[in-house]
């Protein structure tokens, strides 16, 4: 089974603390990193926790406020200086391109690979070879998004009592089946389905950015392994979180218990609380399987 | 006496380590901050190292690529969070004024304050009450510039005896004659000269930015208190120094001994160097009175 890991790079809210740098997380799997926003000090992320500047990598931008976002500059001037040659995609929403290539000139950050740039919208922005990523609305004070990492199904256990008692020869005709692929045995048609269990769900991991709780996000994170919610704030300063379009660490784990998901993560917390101590008691509350991030936190999203 | 102190928020060159964050040097004095350089992560050196956001401050920028000023983002930003209200004066070329107004509107970064753009040029760039600072063109592969901040000078010691021996009556006449303003007494003229000793020195802090030595610059660091210049390789790297407009420790050395100054500070040094003691050692055989800057090191100025 591919690891499947999560690595907290910063995980304050719009200020960082001593303790808590800007946001961003990465996902990592099988030498692929999907960066979910770049504050301010990612590159040092990068490099603090072996992450590697020349991966296949994908970064997903959720809106548009500097906090989010800032980080892409250095990130982006030292893989030119790594001389990273593998193209970098980048989703976001569109107005983040053409002032990425203003500051790239203003600021004299020269790239020595391509970026492709993928304007967010509704449904898959990225296809993988054995993932996706979906995108779907949020509800902050600007154009916000929240994504969905997705596995796509593996092909069922392969029956080889089954393959052998229809006759099929081993070799080449088990290799294309467990592919997927139909055979011909003497003239015969077999199909994968009939030598091949149920298809293995995939993991999926969802990050939410920043938002209120809403019916679309429940649904968009229905029965994940790991979602990672934004908890800005404590219950006890719920009219905040309302006026700034933020969430309470309880309204995470409302949505999490509601959406039916594993395991939830915390994180994007105001600098105003020292600890995530009591936020994380609330969630609890609500929804047992939640945990606090740190910065530094990695998290094993296991085989389903 | 003044305390005057230098905190070094970044010490690498363009690309951070696990020990050095991207440049960035702060001049505290009398609770002013004079920040030289701004690079990624330097908000967050401003929490740990307790320099405050709603101070007087002055951030003087050397050239525009992006590991020098990419830090003025969230610095921006998270004053406008804390609500800082005094005027926040930056030098720097001019070309960094629209970059920062664009990033603004498209990375919704609100302020609380006013922004005060002075675009660099030779010769004096901001008139404190008691100090100034200078600039002068560096030479790198863009267009650079290096920093010198003065105090002004302190009128010399009032001398009492002398004073009373020309009849000149204790009270509003001395202070008048300290403040270096003439006063009648009788009918006969006294000047300031006549009962002050010579005129104290400030003092003064130099900054190199990215730069070669050159004959200008060791003209304008003449004789300063410290010196900071940047020292991005080693003599044995003086190829790359050349080819990338950069300096070697021996050629700061070379430029602190020639200009007469009492301190030289290393800095900015590149990430291939693993520790900094050779580049120091190099530079102390042609210039003792070094050291090697790292991050978080605080430097007293002490009077002249």
């Amino acid at each position: 089974m591919t690891k499947l890991e999560v690595i907290f790079l910063g995980t304050s809210s719009a200020a960082p603390t001593k303790t808590r740098s800007l946001p961003s997380v990465a996902i990592r799997r099988e030498g692929q990193v999907i960066l979910m926003d770049c504050g301010e000090g990612a590159q040092g992320r990068f490099v603090k926790f072996g992450l590697g500047l020349n991966r296949e990598m994908i970064v997903l931008i959720t809106h548009l406020h500097g906090d989010h976002v800032n980080g892409l500059l250095g990130l982006l001037q030292t893989m030119g200086m790594s001389q990273r040659i593998r193209t970098l995609t980048i989703v976001a929403p569109p107005e983040l391109f053409g002032w990425l290539k203003m500051t790239m000139k203003v600021l004299h950050i020269g790239l020595t690979f391509d970026v492709s740039f993928v304007p967010v919208r509704s449904g898959v922005v990225y296809r993988g070879k054995d993932f996706r990523v979906r995108a779907a609305r949020a509800n902050h004070s600007i154009d916000s998004w929240s994504y969905l990492f997705e596995e796509l199904p593996r092909p069922g256990v392969f029956d080889r009592a089954k393959a052998v008692t229809l006759g099929i020869p081993e070799g080449k005709k088990w290799s294309s089946l467990q592919r997927g692929r139909s055979v011909l045995v003497g003239g015969v048609k077999f199909s994968p389905g009939q030598v091949l269990g149920p298809a293995r769900p995939g993991r999926s991991i969802g990050y939410s950015g920043d938002t209120r709780p809403t019916r679309r996000l429940t649904k968009f994170f229905s029965g994940v392994e790991l979602l990672i919610f934004e908890s800005t704030f404590s219950s006890k300063d719920a009219d905040k979180a309302l006026e700034r379009k933020h969430s309470t660490a309880s309204e995470a784990a409302s949505l999490a218990k509601e959406a039916g998901v594993k395991r939830l993560v915390l994180t994007h917390f105001s600098a105003r609380y020292r600890r995530a101590d009591a936020l994380l008691r609330e969630a609890r509350g609500i929804f047992p399987e939640t945990v606090a991030a740190s910065d530094g936190l990695v998290l094993d999203v296991p085989a389903v």
